[in-house]
């Protein structure tokens, strides 16, 4: 079955990013047991990643182990190419994202968790999410790069379930209703 | 002990009313039993209402009773009268935060609910919020008018709790951390 799911964390006032960028306040909260907030259960669960290219870029500068276990499809028009050390694991496309759907499920992926702040808020402007999961931090940035952007429509979605995490995180999942 | 509280509903993008000021959204959840999610409980709480202009304009057209049991404190510069119906329930101040908070407070008024979207803009640009309790309808809105605006440092607050009303919408309640 085709989903489309957003795993995502933001700002008590809707940022995934700082006025510079900032994504240290994303880690202001202390996790001494690494949880990993459903991010593992997330990786089980889907056949492929869609990320933007600014996503990828960020995701790629990060220290340590590369986090995503299935294959990772980037959305650029303008990258060429891939690191080498990740040309295994991450493909280039480039169109619409009707277009990188099609080209995505007919490689044979049809679970998908769709990350980064445009890529998000382009699928959503043409209504191809499925599922919300969204961590909200309590911090106000005041400013920033927002999640969600202008759409024509408003979306409906229904509510399934809300968790704390560390006491201080709520992690609400959403549907899309149909 | 001198308590400001937001309470306050919003759609999962962070609007408190629609592109054309729409506020129907907010009665889109089925409601049969009348569930006031914590507003009653907030009026016995409070010994005053803060509330901008447009947010009094917009609550005194409601049809049915007025539903505030406590003081009304509207904050306007253009404001010139009360309706003879609301005179001994609603008073007009003008100033800055400070300046109206100052005023309140020594006519005995201390815990303030403070309501309405520029109000609650102003207030936690001056970092005069000490409670928020939000509560999240499952609707992407797409554009209209944003309960956070900007602000020159983030602000940190603390989770206090998380409930689900209606099986659909998740009010969040936030106390900020000083």
């Amino acid at each position: 079955m085709k989903k489309n799911i957003v795993f995502i964390a933001k700002s008590l006032d809707g940022f995934i990013a700082g006025k510079d960028g900032e994504l240290d306040w994303l880690n202001s909260i202390p996790n001494p047991e690494h949880n990993d907030m459903g991010f593992n259960n997330l990786m089980d669960e889907i056949d492929a990643v869609v990320m933007g290219r600014k996503t990828f870029e960020v995701v790629s500068g990060f220290e340590g182990e590369w986090p995503y276990s299935k294959h990772v499809f980037v959305l650029s028009n303008s990258l060429k190419n891939i690191p080498n050390t990740l040309s295994e694991k991450v493909s280039l496309l480039k169109g619409t994202p009707q277009q990188v759907l099609s080209r995505i499920h007919n490689k044979g992926y049809y679970k998908l968790y769709i990350d980064g702040g445009s890529t998000i808020q382009n699928f959503l402007a043409e209504d191809l999410i499925d599922e919300m999961r969204i961590t909200t931090l309590p911090i106000l940035l005041g400013g920033g790069f927002s999640l969600f952007g202008d759409l024509d429509q408003p979306l409906d979605f229904d509510h399934i379930k809300s968790k704390v995490f560390l006491g201080q995180l709520v992690q609400d999942w959403y549907k899309r209703r149909r």
